[in-house]
């Protein structure tokens, strides 16, 4: 059911700046890409089968500038791929876990993604992405 | 230099509560570990070349119970396994980044472990791991 980590997401004050670290490690990060539904700006860094997203808000009133008014920099979710997606948040809702999205919606390049509420994932914001 | 996310720490107050999340999702904790140098107990989820770490507090004043106790539940750290320690910590150096490791220090299993100060690390505290 469940794949792999699919991507660890960051929240970012600057993709240049926090593009520095990975450099340094010897990866690349890709050119930043607009995902205007999300209201950030982002950087993808492969990191084995999965990834590492660099997330620098293009609104103080998306979920990642209101992240990074409240927080500040840091780790703002993380993603397991999983293969059959209703799949699972049947099986998540049959525990009585609280889900952010009842039914999938879409994500970037073609997936289909829900988020479990953080209640339910140990103050995690877990989203769940099924690749096509 | 950098070979895969190596695992994902998660500060819970309970493993047993932690695990039933990831259960659902059929992925099957280990027995909790006590990894007494960290002052925490320790279950691990395997999830594709990763895995993911809950991290229950033995002692309020250790890493884990510090966190808890400043911002609750949630991600605490997340590590990048490496092929070579003391060359990633050079470049790093080079880079002027700071570290909380100048040099490795002895991990679980076996393994040599270096922290990347957050301050260089967009908020994220980020655990460099070299497995033998």
């Amino acid at each position: 059911m469940i794949q792999q980590i699919h991507h660890i997401g960051i929240a970012v004050k600057s993709l240049a700046e926090g593009s520095q670290l990975y450099r340094a490690l010897g990866l690349e990060p890709t050119a930043p890409e607009e995902v205007s539904e999300q209201k950030v700006m982002v950087t993808m860094i492969d990191v084995g089968e999965s990834r590492v997203e660099l997330l620098e808000s293009t609104d103080p009133q998306g979920p990642v500038g209101r992240f990074l008014t409240k927080k500040g920099e840091g780790i703002h979710h993380f993603a397991l791929q999983v293969n059959n997606l209703e799949e699972a948040l049947a099986r998540l809702r049959a525990q009585g876990l609280d889900l952010i999205d009842e039914v999938p919606r879409p994500g970037a390049h073609g997936t289909r993604v829900a988020f479990v509420h953080p209640r339910s994932a140990q103050g995690v914001l877990l989203e769940l992405v099924e690749v096509p």
